[in-house]
């Protein structure tokens, strides 16, 4: 059982590894800055079946797999679950402000647009 | 010869048109960025044929197009020479911080990686 969980495990850039290119590109998709806001919002682990995104589930499977890749996300398997949380520690510690500073923007833009 | 200025002149999006999304895909780019934080740093307008990007001259063409159709830079000739400076302002106005903390991170992250 820890064998076949550890072959679960799913591939993460170091945190020296992470590239703002990489994020700023994670970002720039709406669907994919609309997780990371729900689970800023959350300020937990979700599941990815919580995410309620108006594409296929291998669309999903793909954002998801952007962010985790870009090391905007960790995902793990709990069980049955694959649960996502933010990097923010990681991402606060090589560029203090910027994920505020983007969550700030989405939502000052979502307020004027009539978003979420 | 006033006609013709008008004429050439470029297509750039109101400040209400200016997309987040449009704004972090424009910044993740490493040569756009570069063109970012040389404009940012010189604080001032500068010529297109002022950087010295490792890329044809075509494809200098598409970043600084891609920059300004999202919003980021401005575009004028000034005679002969396409100006470009940074739509700070437009951007501080709509996106607190943002361009800022952007900024930060890249050059915190060229220092951590030795670029420029």
């Amino acid at each position: 059982m820890n064998a076949a969980t550890s072959r679960r495990e799913l591939a993460h850039p170091e945190r020296t590894e992470i590239r703002l290119e990489g994020v700023l590109h994670a970002l720039s998709d709406p669907l994919r800055l609309r997780i990371v806001r729900e689970l800023a919002g959350a300020d937990r682990e979700l599941a990815c079946s919580h995410f309620d995104l108006p594409v296929t589930k291998s669309t999903t499977t793909h954002h998801f797999r952007v962010l985790r890749e870009s090391g905007v996300i960790r995902q793990v398997y709990r069980g049955t679950a694959k649960m996502s949380g933010l990097r923010g520690a990681d991402l606060d510690a090589l560029f203090p402000g910027l994920l505020g500073s983007v969550l700030e923007a989405a939502d000052a833009q979502a307020g004027r647009l009539g978003g979420i």
